[in-house]
């Protein structure tokens, strides 16, 4: 990976959680170590398209989400941060691949069809929404990264991508942008502390890292365990038990989390002992992090942001200029 | 119209040909002298919505029609002739509006439907095809424009722009767009040179401002007329016959060709005369165009484009700041 350049990015639509940090801030933590380069994007655009008549939530969550990035370890020096809209390019990027690809291909994306369903557009899908796979691949290629570490869900905007990268080389027959490829994190999404799916801000089942130590301990204390595990000696069920599924996911010493599940299976293991253990660890995780956070100012954060933007619109410049001579439509 | 601006623009896909003379080019120089500012826009971007495996064709007729432009009269010192892909705002200000607009009204767009089927796209509609109405949005938004001289095909995209330009200020609650006055253009599409109900470069039945004496006289004389006129003392059609329909475009004496119509229809007169004034009525419009046009030169009208899209540019810049700055996303 020594070569490497990385892109990755959220939609700041709120301050990260524990969801985040296991799903993608770990994973970029070890590509900031073994990459040569990469780019974090702070995906303000991208965020507007299901919140245009929210934008200051969008606006405010931009500078929580990069304390996040820094409060973890995130290295501003190393990984360039920067805001989605402060870059130009994207958009006309975003233009010009919007003629590769036809609107059945964008209706048959899983991932957006799922989330037209979740958010029920019904008949009034935003053009934005549709579209905005495209601007993903504006994105990706406009960087010159070559790797890409996502969720299995953003599996099929890599394909797409890749789609875009090889028609327009054709079409214009020149190795102008560069294939990618998705780096699936190892860890599976995280359930939230109600046993839902998924771990969201918008369903309040989250633990964020910018909570306290009471708000965490809480947490974790309501969390669902088995509904049958009625008295300690009862034995126990692991799996859909979600204080185990953070655990497997928090807990460092695996051989000892073999032993408790064992016990607990067995029974004579008391849910409130497990739960004493997760939230030692979850405290143990997040309070150096939340330290530091509250640590950060607003307008450090800005700096780190604009410093990043202008770094990473020189990148995106010269793809756009790529892409517009491959076409012939330069003029001066 | 003292305190008007107005703004109009074309596709760059082949050289102008009688159909815009009429069409547009005749209203332009009229709105010229009435109007406050205008702007013509050279549409190489949208043009490439449909033209993307072939931009040479595109980048070569951005140059032409500014010919065909500076020919019929327009005064760049008066008028803003610029280039859409020199303008990065009005890539910009379309991902933002593509937010506004949902997926449905862009698919009832009557006009944008006829051009589906006639372009035989199958279930293959590019995106970029599918949304370029919302890049006319933009366009028309840009340059603080009030009036928008169209067809009336093109009606449909005056609606949209107005809708979008009422959503965006009643959902940031403040009057950032302008609602814009369509201009119909008082000359009806002008018919081809074979019947068909449009004059067009793709269809190979259209005089061009750039076509040499003989070219046009050969074209004139190749005129439909009436089918069923076969002796000259014949009573003759002069509806749907196409010498009569170019007389009534072109010929200024309108009395005298009142009592040709006249005679026409009560036999006696032959299409030849007819022809041969219609090719001295054209002659006399074309050739001091063509003559116009034959002395300019490709790097006068790059730098005519290369000012005008200087200027452009200034006025779509503030009108992207008061976009982002209605709705919050502006950071330095």
């Amino acid at each position: 990976m020594k070569y490497d350049t990385f892109l990755t990015g959220d939609r700041p639509s709120g301050k990260l959680h524990l969801g985040h940090y296991a799903g993608s801030l770990k994973n970029r933590l070890r590509m900031q170590d073994e990459c040569l380069k990469g780019y974090i994007m702070v995906a303000d655009v991208q965020a507007l398209s299901d919140n245009f008549a929210s934008p200051e939530k969008v606006i405010k969550s931009v500078v929580e989400v990069t304390k996040d990035y820094i409060a973890v370890g995130i290295n501003p020096f190393k990984i360039t941060i920067f805001i989605q809209s402060l870059i130009p390019e994207l958009a006309e990027l975003t233009i010009y691949y919007m003629n590769m690809v036809s609107v059945s291909r964008l209706e048959r994306n899983p991932t957006v069809k799922a989330e037209i369903k979740q958010k029920n557009y019904g008949e009034s899908i935003p053009v934005g929404f549709l579209c905005y796979p495209i601007s993903q691949v504006a994105d990706i290629t406009a960087f010159d990264a070559n790797l890409v570490p996502v969720g299995d869900d953003q599996l099929p905007m890599i394909e797409l991508t890749n789609e875009v990268v090889r028609r327009f080389n054709r079409l214009y027959d020149k190795e102008v942008l560069k294939e990618v490829t998705a780096v699936l994190s190892k860890t599976q999404r995280l359930i939230g502390i109600d046993g839902n799916a998924k771990a969201s801000k918008s369903l309040g089942n989250a633990i964020f890292l910018a909570d306290d130590a009471s708000t965490i301990k809480d947490k974790v204390y309501s969390m669902f365990t088995d509904p049958d595990h009625i008295r300690v000696s009862d034995p126990g069920k692991v799996d859909g038990n979600v204080v185990f599924t953070y655990l497997d996911a928090f807990f460092e010493n695996k051989e000892e989390l073999e032993e408790l599940k064992k016990h607990y299976k067995k029974g004579g293991l008391s849910d409130i002992s497990l739960k004493s253990l997760l939230n030692k660890t979850l405290q143990d995780l997040i309070s150096p992090i939340r330290e530091k956070r509250e640590s950060l100012k607003q307008d450090e954060m800005m700096d780190i942001l604009i410093t990043g933007s202008k770094i990473a619109r020189e990148a995106a410049k010269q793809t756009l200029y790529n892409v517009k001579s491959a076409m012939g439509i330069t003029y001066c």
